[in-house]
């Protein structure tokens, strides 16, 4: 009987360990159940919440291993104004946006890396989805190629610095279920 | 004690599929583990992979919900061959090649799409990050704006379709230790 006791208690204890690992979405959920939140409580996002988020950016590939990656996280009200022409009020109402930049040259020479863009999108999609998997909301605000000049001077950034996407991350005010996009007739296999 | 046995049986059965759960990594491990592979088994993808990577893929937010993305998955040696002047040795390793393409107009006039490479990109971050997800390895070759022509061609591609990631995805050769990118210099507060 004692044997059996704690052959329970072991087994409890086992699986109360386990409970706490599943309790943490896996990666194939949080890519398919993402999705772009624009409304917020208002509650602010925490400084290891924010360090998550940054380290899931970095963690990134990036063409010819530049990480050309830089990140100006503003939370701010009138900075964020001053960074668009458009309104700032989903990003105020997040309360933080993460501004993820590429450094445009590279090397001594300081020739044009052609991938800094390509590598800043694969950032912010790693933002977007730690953002899902700690259980916060974020969208992808596209700066580049629209109003950069704007955020830029509003930051200060040097001109070998360019902003390429805004991500506002915050606490979702209710929810949304996922688009649907899945479409067979988008793959084909060996030609067109 | 015939309690304590069905409890610790109820334990046991319940922690199993507590285990089940767990064994799919969560999503901040497979972001901040992932990492390029480039050597290959040999041995090939199941078509239920493959689909897992396309509905991963699929899952990325795009511009204007334009979802310009399609699909060109290749396992042809010769095709191969074709798409590249730079040797394709580490794709018909992996022996199953996604080719992620933009397409790069929209709406009724054809406009240009101004953010079909960031949707590209968010799409072949999604793959890699779906490919470590379920044991694969994969790794983000760029094909725009390097040799989109000649892999245009030998795909057979509409004008207005793109090429802009090659996604060579398999079984990994060995194993290696993703880097450590992790830099706070690179953040900065509300102004550069």
């Amino acid at each position: 009987m004692k044997h059996i006791f704690f052959a329970a208690i072991a087994a409890l204890a086992l699986c109360v360990s386990c409970q706490q690992q599943a309790a943490q979405p896996s990666a194939l959920d949080v890519i398919m159940s993402r999705y772009s939140v624009r409304s917020y409580t208002g509650e602010k996002v925490t400084e290891a919440q924010l360090e998550t988020l940054l380290r899931a950016g970095m963690a990134a590939p990036s063409g010819m291993n530049q990480q050309p990656w830089r990140f100006v996280v503003v939370n701010d009200p009138e900075t964020m104004d001053a960074m668009t022409p458009w309104g700032a009020d989903t990003w105020k109402a997040a309360g933080t946006v993460i501004v993820v930049c590429g450094k445009t040259t590279m090397g001594e020479n300081n020739d044009a890396n052609p991938l800094w863009e390509a590598d800043c999108a694969a950032v912010t999609e790693n933002i977007l989805l730690a953002a899902k998997a700690i259980g916060l909301g974020a969208v992808w605000n596209a700066c580049y190629p629209f109003f950069q000049d704007k955020t830029r001077e509003a930051l200060g950034l040097p001109e070998d610095v360019t902003p390429y996407s805004i991500v506002p991350v915050g606490v979702e005010q209710g929810s949304e279920q996922p688009k649907d996009k899945w479409d067979p007739e988008k793959i084909h296999r060996n030609k067109w």
